[in-house]
């Protein structure tokens, strides 16, 4: 299973201590340019309000199986890399989700995604709010609003 | 960049047509059986009532940029890959959001899954109800409620 480039993220998070935490909580924009290749993948994207984007966490240690995560509250807990949504983790696919600004051509500019600049985008879906929206979803983790 | 099987679904899902066009509506459960040597990257995920299931679509057109959606308005309308869910696309990477149902060793058993039997999961993370349901999102599309 192969994963091929089609964009790029540019944005203003240059290396590590640059990406918030959490980056839907910032309001800051960056920028997915799609490939010339893979724009017709782009048509009709406008429908749409929000964005799941994937990228490759290319500096993420495969071999991780668990994690210390930030804020937990046991500092020293250890919990499963699929339990948690760092990119360590044997297929480092990030998964945030954006509001889509706008689209220019090949761009699409949009708020609240924590990429690294320069991060490679693997593939970008539309969100619905009626079907992917489970605002009943729930954790036992403590301070899981910053945790995951 | 190369992805590896990290576990399988089981699903009563065998072949084209048995799946339902929308996953989270049906009751249906399923396996997710993780192998065994990733099953650590499972500790805790208990603490989730709700996952993000990254599964590869074997069988997906890679080529395909443009493509009809059932339920669509205009049954002829092309939207790009990038604005539909079709498992055709340049990387053929299923998103599937599912109710855990329960954990059991290295299987979890989940709901709302729409995946063929036998298909390779890549990742699993956690979904957070207060950062990842996004209700206010909207699309313009007809009939978005099936269509995506």
């Amino acid at each position: 299973m192969n994963l091929k480039e089609v964009g790029r993220v540019h944005s203003p998070y240059k290396k590590k201590g640059d990406a918030p935490f959490q980056g839907r909580m910032e309001d800051i924009e960056a920028r997915i340019e799609i490939l010339e290749e893979f724009a017709p993948a782009l048509k009709d994207i406008e429908d749409f309000s929000h964005l799941f984007v994937l990228y490759w966490a290319h500096e993420a240690k495969r071999e991780t199986l668990q994690n210390r995560t930030p804020y937990d509250q046991d500092p020293q807990a250890r919990h499963g890399v699929f339990a948690t949504r760092t990119p360590n983790r044997p297929n480092p696919i990030n998964l945030g989700i954006v509001d889509l600004v706008r689209r220019e051509g090949n761009v699409l500019v949009v708020r609240g995604l924590d990429a690294f600049d320069q991060s490679v985008v693997v593939d970008i879906k539309p969100y619905s709010g009626k079907v992917d929206a489970i605002s009943q979803a729930s954790s036992r983790r403590a301070h899981e609003k910053k945790e995951d």
